[in-house]
């Protein structure tokens, strides 16, 4: 195996640097290898895939156990060895994002095309930090990015036409997630909010501060509801602001932002002559997936002169369903929007994306150098968080052209069904209660012991359950037949005053059934009857 | 082929959700179509690698002209049509950046078992944020920045025993390039500088304007050569200090930071009021390669009590090599330091690393959330800029385990004995001029014709000889065969009233050979040949 797999492997370092060069050839002894040693991934990649169990049993501190050198090795690994170490513990012990009764979070099984795609998209090797590193790929992005701006904003063909490829504008960035999606946005808002004015450069030259006193205001803040991702959190703390630069705005007990609660704060803020950088609406909170009310959003944002942004890392998709994109009406008023590839678009791991409306909007961050990104280029660099970038638009363009608006809008449909016949079977059980009226594809509940039930339990009573229902989520995790996640929600039917502790499922793999959805909740009566004995 | 390829391919639509299931399953079928992809996307694959020649000659504009259509397909392509488009125009017209003649930017040929690690890695689809997502990856990033700290650090066996695998430390951040890596540094460095103190409860929770004002200060800066990459800017004006919130201080003719103009800027910003967040040194500027003073650095920022960042995203991996990490000396003594795995470590785009010298500092930028990243948890999300992130740990752990520190040198010390030789070339050639000495793999020259020879043009010359070089590499861009790309350069032996452009050559390819170097000096030679008639 030795000689196939690794050109020179472990005499590496004996026979000096031809060997070293050998591994970066494209001739034929190095495409053996490559083609061996590809071989040999398929299969484990297979047999993970193939998995219908949600992670295997073994806990952290022992598969830590496998991981304590923390010298870099002096002499390069036997491939072979190096091989054995990735099947197990690597492999075997991660976790089956892709099993039909992993519920639990917002990772899926992927199609089939993204797996050789990323072998390409490594081959290809391309920088997008500018055009002379990503020649075709620019011009590809941009039609990706051209193509789901028009999805949310719905712009005429001539904007299109005119600012799909012009190097003054920008349509939106692929970035690595909804986090610097969600920076990227607000740090463009920022920008604009306090820019230049007589005597001041703008906050993009001379900061926060100088910002800040240039415009006459005590402080700034971004306004979200409370139950906007931590991300926006990052964002404050990140853009200066400060966490508690995020004043969280209270929601309804249908997790949506409360617009009273929305006005006053907005009305506190101007009396207290601090800036609103942004409003920020969520479109599918973590937790719940519920839907801010955006047009209402919009509207009060436009009458404030406020930068509207949506965060629709998770629900933006519904875009593609031609029965659930109405619950996005008002989007189309952001000025900016975040997206996530390897959310529900089925992408894999590492692309976010951020849409703006203007597209001179992203000229208020813009940075130059003088080897990369000069002014009247069309580098993608120009005007982004990220310097140095894969190309993980391929992967968008490739989706959105393999499996098309039709496709996706099935998959979204698809999602939401199978999420009411969960949020059904949990009504139906009597061990079970139902926290959360799903309203795209997350829904919340709880198990109920039966000393609780009929559900007329007091509310002292509700610390136990919560203890009861954290053991039980930890307990299945650990189990590994089946998984789901957990949160705490502070507004429920049951008021403010209780923080109720709930299994979050998350219904958004093609593969799961309405079987592996029993199966999940039969473990967790079969978990908790086991913590009971 | 479209039933082999596409499980339902075009037929998606009209069939319904069926088939769009069936792209996600793991069943035969699907893996039949998910071989024979493989099959055609690693010929494209294999045919790109083999290229000589830097791209091809095709203008931007053209190239533009195949990715008009700004509407996302209404149904799905049909599969053969979109690998035809693949092939042509987007895999035919990338850059070859692994080309052994395409020696102008920081990406190069990689070594082969990152291509068939990439389908692993997507394979697998682990989310790093937290361990319910990434079981098995956690300890192995946990491990894989261990050993990079300690090559950087070198702290002793008990360091790491306690730190590498507990939920209360951070030895560093695998991000998504070098510019987040120096984003989160200075981040860390601004928490640390403004945090709490009697009535202020810290810039992370009040933000920069009430810590300024709370710690008496009236600005905060950051301090960096006037040749640090372009992302310590992006940092200041993110973190709300302002682009001129990096005071840059001027280099020698070698491009390092000149000391005592460091220790002047220091102390007027001392008398000014303005607390300094950082002091940055540069080992290996993207101009030329030079590498900052760093110990003299360290001490002059630890007598400020100030944060000393390196940005070591290019010249990190010199410290593999036993001939050239001497040049890295004083490294051990910063807060923190950037490195890049996408660049001299030869990983796939998309891999950046900070490291933090003390495991608790990054404490001070932590977020927390309900549904992941709880207070006791090892997730790796805690303490991030980023969220959610793919397991590019992998191919890092992948490497340092198959090449190991002696491959590494190998390649380092490779490079550098090839730039010597591209230098040399320089000077014995009478057409062409080296503008620095390169100390690591980075070197900058230009062109001289005849007329301007012997180089004894008059200061008023210089303006056509910068028109000259900029057009010479513009059309030895075009051309193709060839790449090197160009800077400008403001301090050299001609004083710093002359800003010079040159052509700048960067060699990590480790596929390049001295005749490569020769047919790319020749290239220049002829282009400029066929400009001059």
């Amino acid at each position: 195996m030795g000689t196939v797999l690794g050109p020179g492997d472990s005499t590496l370092a004996r026979t000096g640097s031809d060997h070293v060069r050998a591994w970066f050839a494209s001739d034929g002894v190095t495409q053996a290898s490559e083609k061996e040693l590809d071989h040999r991934l398929d299969r484990m990649a297979r047999e993970f895939l193939q998995a219908r169990e949600a992670s295997t049993d073994i806990s952290l501190a022992e598969l830590a156990g496998y991981f304590r050198e923390s010298r870099v090795p002096e002499e390069p690994a036997d491939l072979k060895a190096y091989l054995s170490a990735l099947a197990e513990p690597v492999v075997r012990h991660s976790t089956h994002t892709a099993s039909p009764r992993f519920i639990g979070h917002m990772t899926s099984a992927l199609p089939y095309f993204v797996r050789p795609l990323s072998k390409l998209v490594t081959a290809l090797n391309q920088n997008m930090v500018k055009s002379e590193t990503a020649k075709a790929l620019t011009p590809l992005e941009r039609q990706a990015l051209a193509m789901m701006h028009r999805l949310v904003f719905g712009c005429p063909d001539e904007f299109y036409e005119k600012h799909q490829d012009d190097h003054g504008s920008t349509l939106g960035a692929v970035v690595s997630g909804g986090t610097v999606a969600n920076m990227t946005a607000l740090w463009c808002a920022r920008n604009a909010a306090l820019g230049p004015v007589e005597g001041f450069a703008g906050v993009e030259q001379e900061g926060l501060a100088a910002g800040l006193r240039a415009h006459g205001h005590t402080g700034a803040v971004v306004l979200a509801s409370s139950l906007a991702h931590y991300s926006v959190q990052k964002s404050a703390d990140l853009l200066g602001l400060g966490s508690r630069g995020l004043v969280k705005v209270p929601t309804g007990p249908d997790g949506r932002l409360d617009l009273p609660e929305l006005r006053r704060v907005l009305h506190d803020c101007r009396r207290a002559r601090q800036r609103v950088i942004a409003v920020v609406g969520v479109a599918g909170t973590t937790d719940t997936g519920a839907i801010d009310p955006l047009p209402e959003m919009a509207e009060i944002a436009s009458e404030a002169g406020v930068h509207f942004h949506v965060d629709a890392a998770w629900a933006g998709p519904l875009l593609f369903s031609e029965e659930h994109r109405h619950r996005l009406a008002g989007i189309e008023r952001a000025d900016s929007v975040t997206m996530d590839g390897h959310k529900q678009l089925y992408l894999p791991m590492g692309i976010g994306m951020v849409f703006l409306r203007d597209p001179e909007l992203a000229r208020c961050i813009e940075k130059q150098a003088r080897y990369i990104v000069r002014p009247r280029s069309v580098d993608l660099g120009k005007r982004a968080l990220e310097g140095s970038r894969p190309a993980m638009a391929l992967f968008l363009h490739a989706a959105l052209s393999l499996i098309g608006r039709r496709g996706y809008g099935a998959l979204i449909d698809e999602g939401i069904r199978k999420t009411r016949y969960l949020a059904g079977e949990v009504r139906r059980r009597p061990d079970f209660e139902l926290l959360t009226d799903p309203v795209i594809n997350i829904v919340v509940y709880r198990h109920v012991p039966a000393r609780w039930r009929p559900k007329a339990w007091a509310p002292a009573d509700n610390a136990a359950l919560n203890a009861h229902n954290e053991r039980l989520q930890k307990a299945q995790r650990r189990a590994g037949r089946t998984f789901v996640s957990r949160t705490t929600l502070d507004h429920t039917r049951y008021g403010q005053t209780l923080s109720i502790v709930g299994l979050r499922a998350v219904l958004a793999n093609p593969l799961t059934t309405e079987s592996d959805i029993d199966a999940v909740l039969e473990d967790q009566a079969a978990v908790a009857q086991s913590l009971a004995n």
